[in-house]
């Protein structure tokens, strides 16, 4: 079975590494902008649009990947920011506080004719100490936060006022990798294997 | 002011880099299986010994960290694992359960002759799936585990079986850093400086 993670992030990248899994990448084009009626049908419905568009594209055997995460303070979500200027308004508002971390993840699968879909959604709640200025002008040089929802990356430097978590880590970096294993496992145990170590390897 | 890091793990010099400091390395020689009447105390003096031990060895200004991390579960410290035997022991006790891990960190500071000393001492839940075999087999394979107490690192493919963690992680990689960089400031603060940035710059 041909495994594809649609999504450009080596972070995600990274974390499917560690399943010890092959995979393929292809980044999906769809337009992380659109907005559904609340905030977690709007991250589930980008991950699925992104896993959907690199789905149809495949022919034969395939499990397509996709996720999408997005930062929430007080309902509003947090998007990547536009520039650095943007990116010190986001973190100043969410220093000292607790936000949330929503990522989904789709499976788009095809095995013998069959295409199939499952997804899951995870949420970690993430607590910042008070980002005094020093700090932020600190964290803002590295350039650390430029590409991620948020402004701000949780696996490096964000470390510095990350004061606590809870919940998932890996819903933080990229995506939830061990509810990620569990579906693998789910996926390989319909099609008569033991884990998804041995499907892969089938 | 000289700042030296009294400990080998790469993880907290990692860490501890994310702060702009410069900073020397000199791990301590103390043997880590001493035991106290409590694990809160353990691992609070393990950390008290190891910076020390370092921190005498200096002359003039200086500021000495040192750290250990303990893991614990029902009462009980699980240390670094013998082999790998032991620390697939330690897994499957692990599995499926919430584990403590508690991080101690000691501060040996000396300006204009005055020694003085802080510490912190910071807690984290972790939780971890049910590990199923193929995994353990998987982790165990990689010798992730092998230097790390409780026979798992968070950072890398601990990751496919930790669920979900509630407090500070970076104090289950090696140290609480958003605690340290408070701790920083106020040593700072001391001198009359407005942060760690401006003290350690003058």
């Amino acid at each position: 079975l041909r495994l594809i993670l649609a999504s450009n992030s080596p972070r995600r990248k990274e974390l499917l590494g560690h399943t010890g899994l092959h995979f393929e990448v292809q980044a999906s084009t769809y337009h992380e902008n659109d907005r559904w009626e609340n905030p977690a049908k709007t991250v589930e419905m980008l991950a699925y649009k992104k896993g959907e568009e690199v789905f149809h594209k495949q022919s034969g055997d395939v499990l397509v990947i996709s996720a999408d995460t997005i930062v929430l303070l007080d309902g509003e979500i947090f998007n990547k920011p536009d520039n650095r200027e943007h990116a010190k308004e986001m973190l100043f508002q969410l220093s000292g506080r607790e936000h949330q971390v929503m990522t989904s993840v789709s499976f788009f699968y095809r095995f013998n004719n069959l295409s199939q879909h499952k997804k899951i959604t995870i949420k970690t709640l993430v607590t910042f100490k008070h980002i005094t200025p020093h700090l932020m002008d600190l964290y803002l040089a590295t350039g650390e936060g430029d590409d991620k929802a948020g402004s701000y990356g949780i696996q490096a430097k964000g470390l510095l006022f990350v004061d606590s978590i809870k919940g998932s880590y890996a819903n933080v970096v990229g995506f939830p990798l061990s509810d990620i294993v569990v579906v693998l496992d789910q996926i390989a145990q319909e099609y008569g294997a033991q884990n998804y170590v041995e499907f892969f390897k089938a």
